[in-house]
């Protein structure tokens, strides 16, 4: 993001009420009892609260997971936090890497690997549909910190690529189609990440991956149980996502392409 | 760490056998079946395998995770990856931040962090225990890539730190003692975290933090299901990991000190 | 339940609609698309199909679960099916047993309880609240197969009951309270089970049963994770009950009241 | 069970050992620290405790989950009581009913099914395989408390059977080889339950039942999370059972043999 600070969190007591605001922006902020001009917005310090009709909001500093889950314009499912994190520390995805992605979606995932991969990486994206090219690119205009995101709104398979890349991810139906591209494009040794909602798409990307020569690490699921915060009556939430989907990991081996 | 094409990690076929091994080491590496010389090793491309006493060791780049899941020294338990992404993505840690972190335990979080926070980020970290200082310091000295990782083997109470820290993570014992010291150096609107095993800690920390003027996020707990290898028989593994600790997310809010 | 083949469920093809028929009560039977008549319904044979405004409904048996599901009528949050057959096996609870259970809540266990008993057993079940008693006692009259359930609208303390319980159930906000009543009803060696929402119960309990001289067996909680009936695309509902309560069994040890 | 005051489950303190014994069985009892005679085991009361060899052990009653979970011979993997007791609710299992059950693996579930019947039911077990039918038998003779088990050392295809059951349960590889067999006699609208550990077989089992006209109710797993018994550490076990098998109920729909 070009100016962390001039974003900001807006959440009420009840956490009812949460939504991410750019002070960028010069429109008035709306809130559930009313508007909130930006000049008076800009004058309020992060980490203190202020009344609006009759409610208390707290200003808190805008973390990318919450601009992320509160701000950007979805038009698929996401990538959750939970699942995001993980796949970060199993790609080893951190300042330097580049790193390639398809598809893209809504451009959550496209959000947290150019943040970690900082001004010196480099991330790749690809979405071949382009029913949402105009919310992918504005997401990834508001979310870009950095000038490291190149997007490609085609098919991987069909554009020429470097062969240096130290990571890559996939999040899309039919992950087997690209999987020839990422072998030639992936560094030898490196990893492929993948989610997949079904089950049947988890025992054919297996089947495909080892007949494909890689090297499988783990097929895993990352589950989230959240807590209400009453310190005298402690007690989980009583409804939880049950699914987002399988995560695989695996290692390219060397010439896999040519069955070595 | 400075030189990562120097690490590889070293597994088998069946996974029976995993093991991190390190190049500037030029002592021979033991394997199930044999020695491999260093010498040896160094000609073996990442991506490929080699045959020793009748078994396939394939050798693959070795990730942050794998390195501290299997090479590091561990005097306590130390944080899993299924948390650690999860912290990185609450904490909004990213390349150039400045974290602290109390205590240091083996050091795994600590790495983790400065990877993260890259070459223009901060990471300080306290550990009041000096029963394992030793294995802290070497641990962190094998895992550094960059020169930002500040360790002192002292209270963080007792230690004069700056005021600006973006985030802080807390896992010890009885967080609620150094919790005046972390209101005093976190920015405010800025992520606290931290991560409890018992419930009996969770619920004195929420009080605390609400008694201190914190604004807590979230209290939630990250569990993994693997899933065993077989296109033909897909199924998770018969036993998984119950229970790590409870992850707790707080912002602090202004002058939280005077009580305001 | 007095006649169980006049009971019927009748379930949409899409499991949209779903519920719970009476034959005994001779009203016309409201469904999505219109009403279907009770002696139209009792002409239909169970496992068969009926259309109905052009969408087609299933005739299916009634089991006791789909009947307290669907057709008992709530004032609190009943158990699960996923935790009553737990309790049942726990607690031992089969043919011919005399069980205790405290409090009656909306009737759900005691007729799971009853049906398990048969009419050799007995189930005494004691509810201190007032402002339910009538939905209760329709609840049970509807749901009891056997004349084998006393029900008593009073706190558990103030009834004179016997001494020879094979197993105590509680379902209450301060089972603490009945403990002594419970320790002098219970057989030695027996079976008690309760059911806590929160954790700082669960802990209060557990110092209170070692304190008492009980020995406990387990403190556990019971997930179920369901999944959608799709062969192509097999996964989990996006959705799952992330919590209803903790579960304690625990065994009566002799003159624990004594203190022996 | 004959006579269930003649089995004791015996556990120490620390929960380190627990086993159930049979008075039946004239044989001294060894524990960890010693042997204790049968008419010495006769003499201690349930609920009271004695010591042997400086170590503390308590006399507990003996529940059915207990003595299967504890004394029964294994050759195979049991259906585990979180499983056990949700399959008896969804199949309506209780007092006198009639239920089929392939294959009888250890007799687990066929000694819950005889009880839960009671002396007015009947459980119809079978078991293909021949290599374990000593085992099997001598489990089914000290678990009946009831003669309602007929257990056949057959394939379930190959044994003519009345055409009355009110619910049937398989737990087998192959289930749809035998579902021809429980189409035509199992009473329509009336439930079959499935145990299959993995997915392959689940999705299977979907397009078979779908194909022959069942109403499939659902697919589900069940999961126990348990507690470590510590009030002032409360906190879960650190490690858990990850699986077991996917449960899949379904009612038969009338004439699914023709093809209706």
């Amino acid at each position: 993001m070009k100016n962390r600070l001039s974003r900001f969190r807006i959440i009420d007591d009840g956490k009812k009420f949460k939504r991410v605001f750019d002070l960028d922006d010069p429109k008035p902020k709306g809130l559930p009892n009313g508007m909130i001009k930006n000049e008076e917005l800009e004058e309020i310090e992060p980490g203190t609260s202020f009344t609006l009709g009759g409610k208390k909001f707290f200003v808190l500093s805008c973390t990318l997971k919450d601009y992320i889950m509160e701000y950007l314009h979805r038009k698929t499912q996401i990538i959750y936090p939970k699942e995001a994190g993980y796949i970060l520390l199993n790609l080893d995805i951190f300042p330097g890497r580049k790193v390639g992605e398809a598809g893209t979606g809504s451009g959550a995932l496209t959000a947290i690997f150019s943040r970690a991969v900082g001004e010196r990486g480099e991330v790749f994206s690809f979405e071949k549909r382009d029913d949402f090219t105009e919310i992918i690119q504005k997401n990834l205009e508001v979310c870009r910190e950095y000038e490291n995101i190149k997007f490609f709104n085609r098919p991987l398979q069909e554009v020429d690529i470097p062969k240096d890349f130290d990571a890559f991810f996939l999040d899309m139906k039919f992950p087997w189609e690209v999987l020839p591209k990422v072998n030639s494009s992936l560094k030898p040794g490196c990893r492929l990440g993948l989610l997949l909602p079904t089950t049947n798409q988890v025992t054919r990307i297996i089947s495909t991956l080892q007949a494909s020569g890689y090297f499988i690490h783990e097929v895993s699921e990352i589950f989230r149980r959240s807590y209400k915060l009453n310190a005298e009556r402690f007690r989980p939430e009583d409804v939880m996502t049950g699914h987002t989907g399988y995560l695989v990991f695996a290692s390219k081996l060397k010439k896999t392409e040519e069955g070595s």
